[in-house]
């Protein structure tokens, strides 16, 4: 049987992204798509609790079906592997996401979300991302390395509780991939301050990226900033064990 | 100069859970809370990207501050940080959130998201949660417990990169604090189908908590369900390290 593979993404059924992951994965397996019907970037793992979830079959041939949700990319996974899917899927995969997930975006990205969602379901999952934030973008690059990856996610598996993910940069030229750790970059000044036509103040988010360790070449933006695609497994064990110790020392008595 | 203590949460700015907060922090300095103007729950670490968002000032005293803004949990501490506090705080706090956010619900947490956020801004960062989601739950044990444990990292600090995720039980008698790690449950059957006047299918998210190593002493549901608080450090480093070798073993060369 061949391997049933769920697709989504946080920008849209519609996207090109989604589209050209959909054209990277065809030789690979039954594609079964279940997509948000419109933008959900940095949804993170936000789910829809307080509104029913509504998902609507656009497409299906022998190859390919294609489902559009109301909710959020990590909605799209868990209704998609408890309800739509004839089957528990093989793979899940995320993208290609609009822009970066690389360094801390990786915990408020759609992209992610969903992939983090597909992990915790004991199934291997991959998050693609591309350099380019274009809606147009020519993505052919970064397909080769989505099918590759793909392929090799499928022949290898995953362990429990680890999943990809992968950011492509736009160069022309990629010189090959890394394996990273996420970088400890973050975002800063983060407001732009306006007026509406009646006087009251409201906030864009906005800002620029800051990254302390972009030169060393452990870190995943090194890889980026250097024409690699950089893939960091990624774990959806929170724990940071390495200060149980410490924290079991404080004093939690009442005085 | 005292303290400065800025305190969110994901069940919205009027919930008795903020409202315990606040008084259980009172005397550890000055309080500064920005928190959602309703319910946010499961919001996970989403950001408001394609909408402005606005905050209102509700309250001011010489010891406390209250802005309601529309955004999400996550929102609320950048916006508060980068814009409507008068300088950076020494602490964030989020909760205390009704109902558990134990073991994978740390990535679908609101309550978590904000604390989080916190985090990544280099601000030591708590998250509490109650064992109860009852809206009008007494938490006054959980109180005397967030009270405890936020005069312990004022004291102490906590590492770059590293935050707490507290889940006090709703037992009366609580045996006291256990520092744990994230237990590896999930959700499953997790979508009831049903269908609209109309006769259209819609799907709403509900299913059971499975946890497969509830016996294991050191995870924070042996913890909740012994009658302790659990106390998980959690990091925003979601590198799998232990995978990294392994990886840099498979092919990545077109064939």
């Amino acid at each position: 049987m061949k391997p049933l593979i769920l697709i989504t993404n946080d920008d849209g059924v519609d996207s090109r992204g989604i589209q050209s992951l959909i054209a990277a994965l065809q030789d690979l397996g039954q594609l079964f798509v279940v997509a948000p019907d419109g933008q959900r970037s940095a949804q993170s793992s936000a789910l829809t609790i307080n509104n029913p979830l509504r998902a609507h079959k656009i497409m299906e041939n022998e190859s390919l079906t294609i489902f559009k949700c109301n909710g959020t990319p990590a909605d799209c996974v868990k209704l998609g592997i408890d309800q739509l899917m004839p089957r528990r899927p093989d793979l899940v995969v995320s993208g290609i996401n609009h822009g970066n997930n690389s360094s801390i975006s990786v915990i408020y990205s759609g992209t992610m979300g969903a992939t983090f969602e597909g992990c915790v379901g004991g199934i291997p999952s991959i998050g693609f991302s591309y350099g380019s934030p274009d809606a147009r973008a020519d993505m052919t690059g970064a397909m080769n390395y989505a099918n590759l990856i793909a392929r090799q996610v499928l022949e290898n598996g995953l362990p429990e509780g680890t999943c990809l993910n992968v950011n492509i940069p736009h160069y022309k030229e990629i010189k090959g991939v890394r394996i990273c750790r996420q970088a400890k970059g973050l975002w800063k000044e983060e407001f732009v301050k306006k007026e509406d036509p009646t006087g009251k103040e409201y906030y864009w988010l906005t800002g620029y990226f800051s990254c302390p360790d972009i030169d060393d070449e452990t870190t995943d933006e090194w890889a980026l900033g250097n024409g690699y695609v950089s893939i960091v497994p990624c774990t959806v064990d929170m724990t940071a064990y390495n200060f149980i110790d410490t924290l079991k020392t404080w004093n939690y008595e009442k005085k």
